[in-house]
């Protein structure tokens, strides 16, 4: 088994591929080298002087270890594993550490063992954590639940990488049994337990920690780096659609940098095909003023580290052969890239085909709910006063406003207000519930809009000025089997499907972004402030771990209280 | 499982022990902080300000986290692992990564499971790798086998931590099927590959890492520091008794110094107890002014990290209380030693017991050998010139001078000259087998000496001008099992017992080491030159990995051409 990479090390053989005149990093020194990378499989066996069966000319580039996502839930691209990995792979990355959350909390452990079998056909390697918080907390209605005894199940399967980020940190630090037990599943099972503690400090940290978990992805301070590095914690760098830490690079000195990662977290197929994805995030850094090596060391190295994935994050002999070679680094455009010894992408062009899409029944038709009427949206409250949620623009925490309503007929008129109706209504258990809220300053106007995306549970989110076109909206969301849609007050509806668990699209990324850009455009038109991403501004309205006022399915939810509260003041 | 952890974090319950107001390093920023360290059971659970039922000040120390020796042979302390845990605990060292292959070169696996077995009562952790080349030639006789298949056996055992340093490195290189099995059922293991490889580079060294090595611990020079660790090996940096590479620590850099570990490799208990283990590397390193933090960071995260021992290396929460409180980062006199949460040593001072010793009856007794004749020490050569091993003091190299001999009766007269006697007598398997040689400038006169320690296959090894007394000392050392001996022309015996193997002495550390200094300045007062370990120099001569010349129980060994050759010129 050996034989082969060693003849071909000391030269008695060719390589079976030899990026040739290249200057590469060498990123346990921190150099750039200058040599030919021989490849035999999907290893590297070499540095030097080499030739190769198949030789691939770099002079004039930088080869790099292919960069490896930290921490990304693939769902938030709105793509398929097959076409994520079209996108991101041409722009170097070769590994992600995923989270399934989004569709364990549809499809339950069907979601994952699809995402699992739909990443085989893509040359990514998708190590797949199973997701710790499903549901994400006890208040809403959501399409699966994994308990404890679930926990302890899956994490054993060789196909199970790790724990998804314990995002419920209070359940650990309180000592809730199940919380617990999901914890020491994975500590059993010697797998890694990622973290998301945001603003979690002092001795509640300590608590945390003890819980084995490793790494967090919140950190929104010099002080709170200061202190989670200083008590083991890896931390990922931040570059998502809607959430950024790249300033915390910052923070990153010559003894603590090793303890650095780089991850998307939630990135939407746009902003993937426009910007980029963890080639953005060091194309930005170093824009910003870091050190281009110690970033690119994040983001191959260190998450190599981090996640126990000894056999890459590096060139050099023995690393599986995952490399990206790029014009320099300070633009990271990514020329080659090639995946366990194999050319994958060329020029931002990927080499691969992605249509044969795994797409199993379990996993579409998700939306299960009765036929909503106008009169479902009624909202019938006992004062003049309400509460109604804002959310700054481009945020996801919420505020909580108290409102003068006007009533009419047992019902609210927000028509020609600042103020629109919100509604939650559950799609996977058709228990019939239906939350319902206000939400102030989001501008929209002329009928209804909504999504099947609204994190965690997923269940139909609306907002809207009209009950008619409210019910027509989660209408045609039921009929598409999930997806975004407008309902305007005309009767004219548009939509846009994600077939996938209602938060996915089957579709090539080229065709969907079109579309997606089109309904987007269209909410704005009818009045959604530009400050707002229209339809993902929406899906954090449910989100009830994050402040302070959210609307789930059994109701309005003040975070600040971990209860539900009246809408009544 | 983790509710007292947790509780304890949070200052809930009291912890089980804390060290108060101490200023500790935080390995991961490279920062000395301070506080209280909590911890429950053997773990830390958290720092800050904390209450224990046990408490212990350590104000106006600087807490580290225990040091780990990244690669040692036990066996030679010449003491029992307990009273060798006895002598580095006291130190600070709570860890180490033992290759036991002296032993295993005598013994076979029992002398493997006896380290591991005497190891269990100790406060020190183990772990133990498979010695990957015993015999270490094929040109000597040993003890034991340890064939591929074997190698594919024990490996995966549990208390089976690795693979011991691949000192055959030409095997691999050369693709010896029987070293490749050996690697090959380490990867399919999942463990580590340690590694031995001076001077090897370019696309040798290539080679060598493809069969998945990892460390070294031989370099020699900044541009074998800079190649080894761009191609991804760790580095350690060596304080042995006979080999140093301390100065390596020069080449540490911001970059690059997560690569480097400590190690002692062979290290004599007269050494351990006078100038102590990775303590006195580290004070040696810092005053020859290397980084005191990155030094401690070689010995502490490094070393974990290198031999994924995720649970050690760090003050933090969820890490295991190995800790040692020094004076200072300066002179690092170790004052108080916490090992898995319990209080193991203060002052200097074992506070454990290492009295009732394993001592297996497969490790005693070893020396299997006829009753010794002078005549089986005549040197019959057919020329007047012959080749003689030089060796220069302090080395372990040794060179080959043609020198003219005095023939007489059909032996070499060496009496009243520079010259003297050497002789591997075979000891495991009563072959019969007795190399023979001349050695030339070593100082001693006046009758022989000899031990059973001779690296690596442990047969007796002999000097002398006097053939009677090299086979009363041969015999001597059969009488006690192995050890050290002096036998004067007049016939007295001078002899000190290394029971265990013919390596180590069961025997308290304080006593062992008085006799050993008696034995080794009588071998002094009888002439061996000053600039020679008086045993140890001699333990070395048959070495056959190490060039130029050797002496082996099958004959003389030219390294360089790897074979036999004739004593004549």
């Amino acid at each position: 088994m050996l034989e082969k990479y060693i003849l071909a090390a000391k030269r008695e053989t060719p390589a079976d591929l030899v990026l040739k005149n290249a200057t590469y990093l060498d990123v346990f020194s921190g150099k750039l080298r200058k040599g030919d990378i021989a490849v035999v499989g999907d290893k590297i066996v070499g540095t030097g002087e080499y030739s190769g069966v198949e030789e691939i000319d770099c002079a004039g580039l930088t080869v790099l270890p292919g960069f490896i996502d930290g921490h990304v839930h693939i769902e938030s691209s709105q793509l398929s594993p097959e076409e994520f990995a079209s996108l991101i792979v041409p722009r170097g990355t070769t590994a992600i550490i995923a989270d399934p959350h989004e569709i364990v909390n549809v499809c339950g452990m069907a979601g994952c063992d699809y995402i699992i079998k739909a990443s085989k056909s893509v040359p990514l390697d998708v190590m797949l954590n199973l997701p710790s918080c499903v549901p994400a907390t006890p208040f809403e209605t959501s399409g699966a639940t994994l308990t404890g005894k679930d926990t302890e199940k899956h994490i054993k399967r060789d196909e199970i990488f790790g724990l998804g980020e314990f995002m419920n940190y209070p359940a650990l630090i309180g000592c809730d049994r199940e919380a617990l037990t999901k914890a020491e599943a994975a500590i059993a099972a010697g797998k890694v337990i990622d973290g998301h503690a945001p603003s979690v400090s002092g001795y509640d940290l300590n608590a945390y920690l003890c819980c084995g978990v490793s790494t967090d992805h919140e950190c929104d301070s010099g002080a709170e780096i200061d202190e989670k590095i200083s008590k083991g914690m890896y931390l990922h760098i931040r570059h998502g659609s809607s959430t950024h830490n790249l300033g915390n690079a910052a923070f990153m000195t010559a003894e603590n940098f090793r303890r650095f990662l780089i991850c998307t977290d939630d990135r939407h197929a746009a902003d993937l095909k426009e910007y980029g994805h963890i080639d953005d995030a060091l194309r930005r850094m170093v824009k910003n003023g870091a050190d281009p090596i110690r970033s690119i060391i994040c983001a191959t190295l260190n998450a190599a580290e981090c996640y126990n994935l000894r056999d890459r994050g590096a060139i050099a002999p023995n690393r599986l052969a995952d490399l990206v070679a790029v014009d320099n680094i300070k633009d990271f455009n990514a020329k080659i890239v090639v995946k366990s010894g194999k050319l994958v992408a060329r020029d931002g062009q990927a080499l691969f085909d992605t249509p044969a899409r795994y797409l199993p029944a379990n996993v579409l038709n998700t939306v299960h709910v009765r036929t909503l009427r106008p009169d479902d949206f009624i909202l019938n409250i006992k004062s003049d006063r309400a509460k109604a949620m804002t959310v700054a623009e481009g945020g996801i925490v919420t505020g909580c406003e108290v409102v003068s309503v006007t009533r009419e007929g047992g019902d609210v008129y927000v028509k020609g207000s600042d103020l629109l109706k919100l509604a939650v209504v559950e799609r996977h258990k058709m228990t019939g519930n239906i939350g319902k809220g206000l939400l102030k300053g989001y501008g929209f106007k002329g009928g209804a809009m909504g999504l099947t995306v609204s994190h965690d549970s997923h269940n139909i989110i609306l907002l809207g000025d009209d009950n008619a076109a409210m019910a027509a909206a989660a209408n045609r969301l039921r009929e598409i089997g999930g997806g975004m849609v407008i309902a305007q007050s005309d009767g004219t509806i548009h939509s846009l499907a994600l077939e996938i668990a209602g938060l996915m699209s089957p579709r090539d990324a080229d065709g969907f972004r079109k579309d997606c850009r089109a309904i987007i455009e269209k909410a704005h038109a009818m009045g959604v402030k530009r400050g707002y991403s229209a339809f993902m501004s929406l899906a954090f309205l449910s989100l009830a771990v994050i402040p302070k006022l959210k609307l789930v399915d059994k109701g309005l939810f003040d975070v600040d209280k971990f209860a539900f509260t009246n809408i009544e003041e």
